[in-house]
């Protein structure tokens, strides 16, 4: 088999078979085939597609490049949910909670990664003492006992993704339906969980900006799990704005204790009980989704689903009282307010930019050295939708300078206004493969 | 500028600037550029294409990217040919002479290669004494006193068409008519012709297989001709048996000197006095085609074409009296003839079988270091559309060794019968650009 006649095969629209993918693979893992082949490779795959049979070969292929994940040692179905991320989404943390609080565990492997923010893990050490390093038996363990365990990212996870991911970005080749759609799947496979609730952003702050898009994305990525025997669902939710309020670490871990506590910030609220409810029916906590939906609502109001949150804080070595009580987690030295110049209706509210200036304050990472700084973010106060009178504040900036001003200049970027009121956006677009 | 950005640009479909194709190949060639994005955006150039003005700036750059070769030395207006390349391909040694004989000059550069037979430099050692390399004030000298010399390719010409030719060999990104077109052009431009005359194959033993492949390389080549300020011509040729009777060296230089003594060998004959008719057209020694052709039919006639290839042969130090008598050229020690085992016509010659059992005999190289055997190779008896008895002599061998089986088999493969009568293929298809 030469690597030469595979790229040809593909760029003349062939459908390549099995043993075509996994010789690509396992010669570029390897290093035996080189980055100028595999380069010329995707850009073909961009151009010809590849169907469900190929890409679920090479998502199994790229799981199987490496380390995979054996979670046989947890008790009952795993159930595992991946966002293709926006700003502002700290629906992990709400949904976390809220699946165990009904008996489904949740093994959680999460990574750091560079961004507006931290990731997951990074917004969880704004809690002092939470510790995310530890044993595969003691994660085990926790999970059995807690139904709720973080753990960061070990070992050598999809070697042959992060390679390919690595040369796409440098060769244009990253926006490949099938690419990211394997990406993302091979990382979940070797993770190994049972069953997988994907939450596809779509709208101006996602990777995703057309419906379209998205939606072939999300399909992509359910053909996949189905494929390799994974019951997988997507859900379709709306990235036009930050999610929630507050864009940060501290303050979003703050956000989603304060809803886990019953309060009803909106989008952010309704996208979590959306994620649980398809989770815990998939692990078979609940029959169906209403069932799911009204049990996960009641633990909310309850405080189950807090509960759930707190043993896993402190199984972990996290200091309690900074969730009993937020105003305990880090606090940033100063509060800007930024007010409106105009009136109207917030039209739009851009969220990359609101993304970029919560990096300027130094919540996220440019470069992999970068420290994160867990107190300073964003509090948004006018989402879209909103009337506005001019003076009104439209944001919070939470800094650690006085005059952080390209922070401001950012924010200011980012909203437009309308003089004729405006519609909320919809919040769930859609759900596939339920 | 960005090398992911040009290739994200061609990659969605937009024409490139020059500076984008500028700094693509200056960069490429000088090493900054690494091989994994061209060889993507040489696959995003496959599906996308480029229109005339990139096309054409793209070839100049590579012509650029080196050493060009300054002919202002010659007086008169200079005129070169190209052929893509088939099997039996001897023009250059009936046009060269035809086109000097009209007083035009011809400076001839040539290559070596890998192949079926030799390159045009191989076949003519196959004359004692003939010297290809020379000082260019020596070769200036020999076009302005006989108008005709043939030199070997020295020099850096193009290194970036070598380059990108090289990488587009392993990457499945050869078949591109804007690069094929390209990378031919940018070494004619390089070497200095002030006009150019395409033999474009056609056929089954041609790079390029359909009519409709060929008019397009040869429409793009004559387009960046033009663009670039030399006037081109492209013949569209056909190539589905092999050109004339000999396939080899010395027997290749035998039947171009037969011709150039009057011999009417059918389609050699013709498609060197078509080529060479343009040629001298566009350098203006005639007004018009056919004045031309009469013209050169009658120095086929009178001697004149013999006449300028004999003083170039001796201007280049070669023994005249290996071409006034060609059996003095190189003889192999066995005859071998093989004859047909049923009776029809021929139908097919499949070129590339009868190039193979010519290299099997040894009359080309397979790897650079191999030495060519100039007396060895390949006599037809019949051609597509002879009828054919059983018993008749289809095919003489030339070898050096006495049961060159391997050989034997290729040209039994090669031939096909039909029990009708079958048309001669048509020699000349199409003139582009007259």
């Amino acid at each position: 088999m030469r690597m030469v006649d595979i790229i040809h095969n593909k760029r003349s629209g062939q459908a390549l078979t099995d043993d075509e993918i996994k010789f690509f693979i396992e010669g570029y893992t390897k290093g035996d085939i080189p980055d100028y082949q595999a380069a010329a490779f995707m850009m073909a795959i961009y151009f010809q597609g590849m169907n469900s049979q190929e890409t679920a070969v090479l998502t199994k292929a790229m799981a199987d490049s490496g380390e995979t994940i054996d979670l046989s040692g947890i008790k009952g179905h795993k159930v595992d949910k991946h966002s293709t991320g926006g700003v502002g989404d700290k629906v992990t943390f709400i949904v976390g909670p809220l699946v165990a609080s009904a008996g489904v565990p949740v093994a959680k492997m999460s990574g750091r990664g560079l961004g507006h923010t931290g990731g997951t893990i990074d917004k969880l050490e704004a809690i002092d003492g939470l510790e995310i390093e530890m044993s595969k038996e003691r994660f085990v363990e926790i999970v059995n006992t807690h139904k709720l365990a973080v753990a960061g990212q070990t070992g050598n996870l999809a070697p042959a993704d992060k390679k390919l991911y690595a040369l796409r970005d440098v060769t244009a080749t990253v926006e490949a339906v099938p690419l990211i759609a394997g990406s993302i799947m091979s990382k979940k496979l070797a993770s190994g969980a049972d069953s997988i609730v994907l939450d596809v952003k779509t709208g101006s702050g996602a990777f995703m900006k057309t419906m379209e898009d998205s939606e072939a994305l999300a399909k992509e990525m359910v053909a996949i799990g189905n494929n390799l025997g994974r019951k997988t669902i997507a859900i379709i939710s709306d990235m036009n704005q930050p999610l929630g309020f507050e864009v940060g670490n501290a303050n979003e871990i703050k956000e989603a204790v304060d809803i886990l506590k019953g309060a009803k910030v909106d989008d952010l609220r309704t996208l979590s009980l959306e994620i649980a409810s398809h989770m815990t029916v998939l692990a078979g906590a609940f029959s169906h989704y209403d069932e799911a939906r009204t049990a996960l609502e009641a633990n909310l109001e309850n405080g189950r689903a807090f509960e759930a949150f707190r043993r896993f804080i402190i199984a972990q070595g996290g200091d309690a009282g900074m969730i009993d009580d937020t105003s305990k987690l880090p606090q940033a030295k100063f509060h800007l307010d930024i007010k409106a110049e105009e009136e109207g209706f917030v039209a739009e509210i851009d969220a990359e930019s609101i993304g970029t200036a919560a990096m300027y304050l130094g919540a996220g990472r440019a470069t992999k050295e970068d420290a994160i700084n867990h107190a300073v973010g964003i509090t948004l106060k006018k989402k879209i939708g909103d009337p506005v009178q001019k003076g009104d504040v439209l944001v919070t900036l939470h800094a650690d300078t006085e005059s952080p001003e390209n922070a401001v200049q950012k924010v200011r970027q980012a909203y437009r206004f309308s003089p004729e009121p405006i519609n909320r956006p919809q919040l769930i677009h859609k759900v596939i493969g339920d």
